[in-house]
């Protein structure tokens, strides 16, 4: 199966379109958890008190580069337990990366021999032609950035190109060009609905949208759920981290990830309803 | 001192603009060398070979994520063995990072804490905003992707924007609103001589280029360095990775190595002194 099947399935089984974060920050950890691999023992706890409520896990290598070669072990130790407790739920690695070809084999080898991730987020600045070993793999999912969801964004993604927004054209290229595997998906910020909805209707009904910032980022369900949705009531990923994965700090914290994790997905439920 | 300090104290005393990319991919390593933390035992042997012939050193990321935390730790140590034998000598990070402001802080903590690299590589397409985290370390060197040395860099790079270039653009930014701390630099490969001109006219003397795509990549050393070299026979540092690493896979691959960076060594300073 294709990660975009996989996905599919996913999200029917859970009836969920939530994606959770584990932006698993160790510097910002419940203090109870032990020293020794904490980030793991917390992303474990967060995994299976919310497993059944979600469509996929994002991991941001960000947070476990941070701690060297053993944030990346623990990386991995999370990929390991995921993929042997819940072998259905997709495993989306985002760490944005964009190299010459060459490179980019590396990152290949990285995400998906390595950890054995189902996607990848990638960034499209140095073109097709590079993120070659990225677009081959058939099987994966290539989650390409767009329109991100920070405040300052808009400086080249903004940009006019012969009367077109920067990033309409990545849209229009990937539409045209990159899509041969049929395995593109764009990341698109729950801060510009109306941009998400110009997008829906470029890129087709079976397109799938990654959309991060709702929660801490201040991006809002509904209007993502109502720019973003095709007429299945499918084909957007919503994703938040940080308000989710650190509800609380105390020892019941896995507990308040569920509950806040609860929420979102049914705030997302009824935002589908209407 | 900062790194554009210690870059410039570098190249004068070694009288080189050569940096060497620590581009060691394990499935390329000569085969005798150990299996254990084999890419180790290769850096140290090209280091010690070459030192005296670098301006810097630039270690590709990819190439170490590759082999998982394994492969971060040997990133880690070549990292240390750098510092502790050849203080003086600075440690680029290339990595391409580019993420929301709160997730460059955990690659700001992978690259300068973890690693004490003192410069890394980033991404534009996220803007300055989300860049933040970097662009305030006034001690370290920020290098940004500028126009690429790939074969297919133009098909965002060279997208016309108001009548210039989206490179140019980039590059106007940084010179206008990103480098307020004084550590900036560009990434322009040495695929685009033309461009790279235009590009030193634009910045002024002062500025730096990180100028990779000499040798596997077809790029001219002669036309580089006419292209890019200030008044003061400087302001450019010329990378070379998989021609000077991989020069062979005998026994004696570390000597071959010292014969490849010397030349090309040599050959950047003819260049320079016409």
């Amino acid at each position: 199966m294709s990660f975009l099947e996989s996905l599919a399935a996913r999200a029917s089984a859970s009836n969920s379109l939530l994606c959770v974060g584990l932006d698993s920050d160790s510097q910002k950890l419940p203090s109870h958890l032990p020293a020794k691999n904490r980030v793991l023992a917390f992303n474990k706890a967060i995994i299976d008190t919310t497993a059944d409520l979600v469509c996929a896990y994002k991991i941001n290598s960000a947070f476990y580069e941070s701690e060297g070669s053993a944030g990346i072990e623990q990386l991995k130790q999370t990929c390991d337990y995921i993929k042997s407790n819940y072998p259905d739920l997709p495993i989306i690695l985002d760490y944005k990366r964009g190299d010459i070809g060459n490179t980019n084999d590396g990152y290949v080898r990285f995400a998906f021999d390595y950890l054995g991730a189902d996607a990848v987020t990638v960034n499209p600045y140095l073109g097709a032609e590079a993120l070659k070993p990225f677009l081959d793999r058939a099987d994966k999912g290539i989650i390409i950035l767009c329109l991100t969801s920070n405040p300052g964004a808009g400086e080249f993604q903004n940009l006019e190109v012969n009367g077109k927004k920067l990033y309409e054209v990545v849209a229009e290229k990937v539409k045209s060009d990159w899509n041969n595997n049929h395995n593109c998906l764009l990341v698109v910020g729950a801060t510009r609905p109306e941009e998400l909805a110009k997008l829906r209707q470029l890129m087709g009904e079976n397109f799938v949208f990654l959309v991060p910032g709702i929660g801490a980022q201040g991006g809002d369900i509904k209007a993502t759920v109502k720019a973003g949705i095709n007429k299945s009531g499918q084909g957007i990923i919503i994703n938040s981290s940080r308000e989710i994965i650190f509800a609380s700090s105390d020892r019941d914290f896995d507990g308040a990830s569920r509950i806040r994790a609860l929420k979102t997905r049914d705030e997302i439920n009824e935002a589908r309803e209407n």
